[in-house]
């Protein structure tokens, strides 16, 4: 076995054997197949493919290519959720205690924001004291306590995955349907839960541009989960526009703060019912998905959830009095108002350029290594489909270094398209795959 | 304009602009563009092929990455010929001094063996106290002074080519014909020559394995060659076994110089004189084929070709005196033969074979950096079409290490078929392409 032969069977169409893809994962991870080897390697999957076989026995290989969180000395139904990655996606700060609040183990790895997304675990980080570095006993010892803990990743997870990664980052084999499975599936299946429900995002603001494409994705996704025996649920949403009102770190935790107060954008909260039912009914906590539903909505209400989510900050050493008091979260010094430039309804919300604008107020990163503010963001005053009088605010942008501040207007402000009718309006979650 | 985006043309199979391509070249050689992302793209140009225009321009570029020789102040046809590299194949140390002795200027640039094949260059060193590395104007002067030089590569030719080759060679992007043309092509053009007459090799021994496959290369190199304006001829001849009797370096010294005496074997002797009538035809220095054929072999009986030849070795240095006493040059302390296990025609002598029993000896090297053993080799005693009795000896073996004395025996004992039979015998030279 060697890399040439297993280059010369891709480049030419051929299938990959189970021991073509051992030997691949192995000699990745040793540094025996060089860096420019892989990336030949990613260019031949991406254009010849990878079929259903080859695709799940790769993200066995990748998934147990490090560290297998074991969570089996956990009581309960483990569930982990996780998104593609959008703009103004704070649904697992809302989830994860809601969930937890019904009795469901939420046993949640995060990442960091990347590019146009935000990550979870920087979000956590706007809250004062807040520890997301938890060492592995740790962690089990809170799911074992209070059911429920967001953490950014120290293990050795999925160490090929990186290094495919980083290679595909800067290679233009990002997009591929089975490079991407073996990606997300792996992670998740390293990281040990029960019960997985998957968030596609597709829209201007996703990786996936279109339905169809997120579709396919997910389809694939369920497809090769089934084989390796993982329950795993694939929602596919809508990110034309940005999720809630809230973009930026501070910013959003004051929202998903909100939205376990019941308080909410109605987006947001639907999407948080939404996902929650289903794993809860899922995981067999509830006869229907409407019941489940009624159960999260119960708690939402009682406080049981907001309760939960203290729990878990307190647990992780963060200040909980931030429940009550959103200025103990780093706030930025100016406050820009972007007003509308003519009457009508609002037919389109760029999440893309929304994002971007945060990006140049300082909320977003390039490399991994670049600081975030997290102080800074847009916080939106209307949504697609509103109707808007000439100079009404449409944008606040939460700014501090004012650099960059000029593009972060123009973006938002181009992020607007305005109309005399009102837009069609789609359902937020389009399809949910099994 | 970005990697990113030129990676993601060629894999979405789109044609490359010129600005494209020379971006990439350009950022190649200046680190810009890292290995693994040209890697990724020689794959992706591997799979989705170069067009005869892309070819064309990436051809120049790549020429003109580094230096180009000028020889336009030296008067004359400055003439160069390059084999796509066999087993056995002195051509050039015997058409080098032929041609020039019929007034020609052969400026020849020549590279080490590598792999199964030899390299004139290590060959020429075999002749003591010869020097193959001059700088360019010490080449310039032994051409104006003598009209032949045969050095090695000591000046920037082509850095481009250089990094593109390495990484094929690890990526299973060797055997493409665009990019072959690309590489071969690049040089001949930076290496300054008026005409230049190229022999691609198809068979056992060569890279090209069939004849349609060298065809194909051989029409591209001719058409992109128009396109630059370049004056290049391609032969495609036979290596199915190895040209002469000789494999090894002083062996093949030794061989070229009895074919410069008109002593040498009928195949090497028959492909020296039509290459270099066609060359002596194109430049005009003959009326016709014939007429050149035969003004070169006026030139071995008169003894004038073998003059010359001792004339390029003064004048780099090297004993001339190797012309009458072959026991100059380095000798293997043991001979080996090997006798025919049967009685029978031999039907095939297969030349990847004798080359890999010449590299157990010593013969060649797998890695640049690799010592070789320049008195180590196989005599063949017998070639196809001949008929033997049993015992009878097929080959002698020149050896000095005997550490893989035994795999060179069964090596060279494979490579020899028989039949009761005598087999088709097709001519040495198939096809010349203008």
């Amino acid at each position: 076995m060697n890399i040439i032969d297993i280059l010369a069977n891709k480049r030419d169409k051929k299938k990959h054997s189970k021991e073509e893809l051992e030997y691949l994962v192995k000699a990745t991870l040793s540094g025996e197949i060089k860096d420019y080897q892989i990336s030949a390697w990613l260019m031949a999957a991406y254009i010849n493919g990878l079929d259903l076989e080859e695709t799940t026995e790769l993200t066995k290989l990748v998934a147990y290519s490090g560290d297998v969180l074991d969570l089996s000395s956990i009581k309960g139904t483990k569930v982990d959720k996780h998104s593609s990655g959008g703009v103004g996606d704070k649904v697992t700060l809302v989830l994860a205690p809601l969930l937890a609040s019904a009795g469901l183990i939420v046993a949640k790895i995060s990442g960091r924001g990347l590019g146009h997304t935000g990550g979870t675990v920087d979000k956590l980080e706007a809250i004062p004291g807040m520890r997301t570095s938890l060492s592995i006993d740790e962690f089990k010892n809170q799911l074992n306590e209070i059911g429920v803990s967001v953490i950014g990743q120290t293990q050795n997870l999925t160490p090929v995955d990186k290094i495919f990664y980083a290679l595909r980052d800067v290679t233009a084999t990002v997009d591929n349907i089975p490079l991407i499975v073996v990606s997300i599936l792996s992670k998740k299946i390293a990281a040990g839960a029960d019960i997985i429900l998957l968030d596609i995002k597709f829209g201007s603001g996703a990786f996936m541009k279109t339905l169809e494409n997120a579709r396919n994705l997910a389809k694939m996704i369920v497809e090769v989960a089934k084989k390796l025996n993982k329950s795993v649920i694939v929602a596919l949403s809508d990110m034309d526009q940005p999720l809630g009102y809230m973009i930026g770190h501070s910013l959003e935790v004051e929202e998903a703060i909100k939205t376990l107060k019941g308080k909410g954008p109605p987006d947001l909260t639907k999407i948080c019912l939404k996902y929650g039912a289903i794993l809860l009914y899922q995981a067999k906590k509830a006869r229907s998905l409407e019941d489940a539903e009624n159960i999260l909505k119960r708690n939402i209400n009682s406080g049981k959830a907001l309760e939960k989510f203290k729990e878990m900050i307190i647990a992780q050493d963060g200040n909980p009095e931030v429940i009550n008091n959103f200025d103990l979260m780093p706030k930025a010094e100016h406050k820009i108002e972007i007003n509308s430039p003519k009457a009508g309804f609002i037919t389109n919300l760029d999440a893309y350029k929304v994002a971007q604008s945060a990006k140049l107020l300082g909320a977003g990163r390039d490399k991994k290594e670049d600081e975030i503010d997290l102080s800074v963001g847009v916080e939106l005053k209307v949504k697609k489909g509103a109707k808007v009088d000439k100079g009404q605010v449409l944008a606040i942008l939460h700014a501090n270094n004012l650099k960059y501040i000029e593009k972060a207007i123009s973006e938002i402000e181009d992020a607007f398209s305005f109309d005399t009718k009102p837009p069609e309006q789609l359902p937020l979650v389009r399809e949910v795959i099994y």
